[in-house]
């Protein structure tokens, strides 16, 4: 392969040609081979955004030339664009404070910068990556700040969307069967009737609630922590700079981000992180259960509860013919199996900082961004191929209904709890209805029971 | 043991004699000899008074004698005010619905209220646990009701009154040490320097985002089941119940409480409690984090970093005299740990409902409220001993700071971050200080040093 | 409260006059309010063991006098027998290396053992707390060394015998049901049949296959870090005094233990909890799934599976007369995910050791105690409570495999995968049983179908 | 793009066609776009050996044609070679039952030996992918098996060489410090010494014992479900077809594999995993701990405990120049960090199956190799990078002996605790040495204390 040399404050660095990065990249990519987790693309565009604001910041007080901030503003419009992806490299597991991957951004925005200016002739100008482009900031400061504005924007563009689509999904299904009378289950034993409309109505509020608590807890990512600079006390930055980056970068992004008003907190505490995390774990919880509700309640064919139908959508079996299985299901709970996990990792992670740096912030992004994607993209994997479809089986559901003890709690008010729990017994004894019981044991009469035993006014 | 003779749907149960509760209570006594851990008297508590706003409801709506009425609520506030907290023994692990809890406090509830009826001359009215206590009500809406008073009692009364004194104790401390200089320290390595006020601002600033966290998380908890009954139809119950009992123990509390918009949500989700216990995680993240850092700073007395002092309130080793451990740190970190481990039980109950009920409810609430008290009280065993007690060890932390090269970091803006670090790896290996390396490389004079690099003009 | 003066290398402190305490321990109760949670009986009973295997080497070795053996292994069997209970208040959350839970024996012995000398006429003697109860120890050994003893005898008297019970009861049900042909269910979704003795014989071996990996993991805890004092290197003490210390500790458990082979691991790493954990969590996660499949499978009783009846213990509702839950099933999962949490704080904080100790030795013991005791007690409860009283419902099993659609399986060798494929869809499609939809395919005559599928050859 | 037809049992569906697999893998791509996370190599190779095995055991069992075992042997050894790995697009979050990756197995290797067969002259015979790769085999059965064998063979061929190598390293550390006396640290204070060597034999034990518990743990790994076919009936399958298979896997691997005694377990519970991968927590745990201590140790340069030194790998800072930062540690303390949460979703999972099956498959066998993977390539990044270099820094070390107060603890057995807690005490608050002290109080000579204090015999 063909190098060429680039060095850093350790020496010189052999770099492959055709790649943008320099030394300290590719010390990081030698020094760390491990796993196959690459930062998540989310952090480095992240943090393009935050290195645009931040030159145009720099230019607008004076310490940058017009000409650098211009090229500087170029390439991270590249990189916001996807153009560049290919020349960050580095793995999750590198030094805590995701140092090199803010040297691998400074690099190839210095490199690429450089080409811009030499191409529009100012090749006597020399963007350095520590010098310009890291210009009046630290990794300490702008890796946490690149987290809080991927996570804002991966749950604003990719997560709130695939809720509402669920949503809107289950409400219509919701209204649809508004009117079906089923058989409840509490404690998976038969219990009072309500409509399979009101059942979905529960999911559709879960996915409601989740939004909120989500949204509520995003806010708090909209604390940044650029202006803290190495250690919080902004040292080699003007005060005002990060209030005017956070500025800039509301601009840029059209979403509201806001200086922090303790940078000592912004870079050792991940708190705000561990407590969005939650909400996306409450998300979790609730998807669990409703994967798991359309599961059983299409369970069968012919040997489960079978309420309802959801669509075939492949082979379930490679050697029972003719088996459809309710994989979507299968795939949401497993990503809510591994929210879980993740949750167990941010928070652990979020309790070990020391002094003035928390060092696992990698690790915290890492499982942050991959449960609003993996939890984005299999809402809608189950909106689209299963949700959508979801049909009513009102032959097995009248039966159900017909069958059931538990009408026998509407007649708690007559006749008290006592009393109709010795109809429920008998009937369950002998295999009788509730009303042969009724009448068997001289409680109520026929009429009385039919007049009272209801089950769509029990709903 | 003397026994009376108590009865239920299954038939009858020998119960002491001088106990208040009735035959289920008992069943489950006997069924469930499992651990040691009773349910929360917090639960027990929240009960009463969901029992006696339940009770001045259906008085209202013509259902329940004002006889009846005034006896339940006597022993409600009776309940309420801790006398009879030894006849609610059963255990957390029981019907997950907590059923057999709801029917406790019914029968202590009747037992007492029928004494109650007798001594005011009503001998003739007797109360029925079911059909006067439960009237209109659920286990299954009534527990989680129970769940969330509990736990908005326990925050506002326990939680936020501790950490608003450890907030006010190092907002103190802040205060007092904000001008004195000392080396700040990233990735446990020296880095450029802070006052100790500035640190400790850090740690006041997670107590406040934390507290603010928790307060945001908390309302989702004012939404209550209660209305929902069975299955969250709200069978057997007037339309209006659940609001009109809300708005009763909002009253009797003194806290907003509101019914839930949707019951069938409110009994088979914990995602509220779930996004709540995340925002105690994230506070226990940070107590780690500010527990490490005080034992850290306090290490020593001749061996370790040694910046501070904390109080030695006991002696530290049964083998080795004299020595003094930070252990209002250790039990806070074990503490925190301990809330990570509830938040891993927690989010994996809360995912398991099936249909229109949830049944792991009472390993949720035990979890929540162990969360809180431990965290309550080892705040408030850590203020009092030993945050109160922090003081700076001046001679030490003065000469860290003369020591440090990270003190270069100043001269970046004059010299460009390559000189800069010439300076630092010079002085490193020959044992020099920075301003004798400076000299030695001829990158400035020793008075162009002393301009710039002034560590209070650092910070 | 009547006091006494007590005294330590701080000071002097006021004791309750009826404890035998001293004043170490009152300091910590003093210092540490925090949580319900006391230290372990197992653990107390644990040290007593150690403290009196200790003596007697120490007697042995000649440092230390016989009277004063005598008077500490007198003490140390009243421990153990349980008759001094109420003298060990210690909480959890107390100095993380359990140093006031030792100074609480020591104290106690020490008190206990002057009484006693007294009494026997060696009122010249007195029994010093450090000096002579804690001989040659350290608390940094010593508590290690209790959780072990606690952790393999609440393993072998506890756990085993639990888990024995339930595999002998479950076995059983799968001899009794080895010829009951059942529907299989796989994805929730029908699937080829088998027997229920089979499906049971899963469960047997789960247990099996559980208390096996329980079994290997325990024997890592038979290491003992006694011997290693205060760092690990064995200051103060005898070279030979920590293997003799395990042989005494063996004869006397009549279990095996060593001596860790090397004490610097044997303070610092608790890796051999986390593993032994790891096979409890093992255990947790099977037993979640029988106690689901046993719920499932009991679901109904006429709107669910309903293949089984499990015993009515109590009424199940306090709205829903008549009805019955799987309560016991409930309890059980409850239990796994208090497991599963247990787990996560075991983890995290064995991870959390510096340099020669790691200080969270009790949240530690807690956890892995409280999983043991649940997990022993959920189970004995489930066994006697549900297991053995599970009956099958030939009926409905018998009906279920009649109208299944995967004993077209069967056919695979005979007409292909996708023959049978075609079966099943057209049998499905026009609700046909699977010989209708052959024959109508021209696929198979109905004798060759008969020959074929035959659900008691199937399993 | 071009395309190409393929069909299953529900309908026709094109594919790349440049690609090898078939319709229902391209199905899979299409209904599960979820995540980046493809299902792990290891875990197809695990399949082609399996599916190699299987061949070769139905060509003796003389159910399949000689040509076509040649022909499948021959793509399954391409699998393993890893020429094919671009063929195996499917994501982790599909079916739980992972049967659309073993699908895309059956449908690469039938495509492919179709092209084999028809290269060597046999064009008249087809492989079909389910009844002729997939003969006698389920997804049920062939998944966890292909599970098995790719943990088994990662462990020793990634992780234990990892592990091998970096105990050798700090085994010889060991030895190279083994008289270098330093100060011993309890709860970060000074306490007695120990020498550095017996310090890092701490460690070494760490890692041997660890080792033990994952090659004891991996040893369940060795049970094979291949046998069961769909629900652990072993329907369609020669009943010595497992056993069959596993001897031919041993053969190929060169490691011993066995078929379950019990495939009912097999399929359904994974309790092997969860506790396998409790090993990997407890070896994470010791990482952690080693890690952290080798960070703190060479904390500095001048202002932290800098006992050892590690080597300098990269700049540490984009803005304090020339500082370094313990990056290795980092790294491994975040991969810590991550097999926690890996190890919280695994027991979750395994806790989730119902009836004949678990279809959490997927997403275990996802986090079980993740962790290995991490856990190896960061093991040996911290040995090659950190472990090798570490050096001591005696002269650091030297003065802490020198200064610290705990050597005191070696006069107990002459003065007693309580008069040398006083010396300690005394020599703390005036500043003075122990000797000083000790003299002052009149409690030893000069001479009496050189003799007894030598901090080399405390060791």
């Amino acid at each position: 392969m063909d190098y060429r040399i680039e060095r850093d404050t350790l020496g010189e660095v052999k770099v492959p040609k055709d790649r943008y990065w320099g030394a300290q990249t590719e010390r990081s990519r030698n020094n760390f081979k491990i796993g196959t987790e690459t930062m998540p693309i989310e952090v480095i565009r992240a943090f393009a955004i935050l290195k645009r604001g931040a030159a145009i910041v720099n230019e607008k007080l004076g310490k940058l030339p017009k000409e650098k901030k211009d090229a500087i503003v170029h390439v991270c419009d590249e990189i916001i664009e996807g153009k560049l992806d290919e020349h960050f490299p580095l793995v999750v597991w590198q030094t805590g404070s995701g140092t090199q991957s803010n040297m691998n951004v400074n690099e190839v925005i210095s490199f690429k910068g450089n080409e811009y200016l030499e191409e529009n002739g100012f090749e006597s100008l020399k963007i350095h990556p520590n010098d310009d482009v890291n210009m009046g900031q630290s990794s300490n400061d702008t890796f946490p700040t690149a987290m809080h504005i991927a996570g804002v924007i991966a749950i604003k563009n990719k997560l709130l969307p695939a809720i509402d689509l669920l949503t809107e999904t289950l409400d219509k299904k919701s209204k649809q069967f508004e009117n079906l009378v089923k058989i409840g289950r509490t404690h998976l034993q038969d219990a009072t009737p309500l409509t399979l409309g009101q059942e979905i109505s529960g999911w559709v509020h879960m996915l409601r609630k989740s939004r909120k608590m989500i949204v509520e807890a995003m806010d708090n990512l909209r604390d940044l922590a650029i202006g803290g600079t190495a250690v919080g006390t902004g040292i080699n930055t003007d005060p005002q700079f990060g209030q005017l980056v956070a500025d800039e970068i509301s601009k840029q992004t059209n979403e509201s981000f806001r200086s922090s008003e303790n940078k000592f907190h912004a870079l050792t505490s991940h708190d705000e992180i561990v407590h969005a995390h939650g909400a996306l774990k409450a998300l979790a919880a609730d998807l669990m259960k409703i994967a798991n509700d359309v599961r059983w309640l299409a369970s069968g064919p012919r040997c489960g509860i079978g309420e309802i139908t959801i669509p075939a959508n492949e082979p379930g079996s490679s050697i029972m013919p003719g088996k459809v299985n309710p994989t979507q299901s299968e795939a949401l709970t497993m990503v809510a199996v591994q929210v879980m996990g993740n949750d167990a990792a941010i928070g652990f992670a979020a309790s070990q900082g020391n002094f003035e740096l928390n060092v696992f912030k990698p690790v915290i992004i890492y499982n942050f961004l991959q449960s609003i994607r993996l939890l984005s993209d299999s809402i809608i994997s189950f909106n689209d191929r299963c949700a959508v479809g979801i049909e009513a089986n009102k032959e097995v559901i009248d039966k159900y209904v017909q069958d059931s003890l538990m009408l026998v709690t509407a007649l708690n008010p007559h006749i008290g709890y006592e009393n109709a729990a010795k109809i429920a017994k008998l009937a369950y004894e002998k295999r009788l209805t509730l009303k042969e019981a009724a009448v068997q044991l001289n409680l109520l009469s026929a009429e009385e029971f039919d007049r009272i035993v209801q089950p769509e006014k029990m709903v």
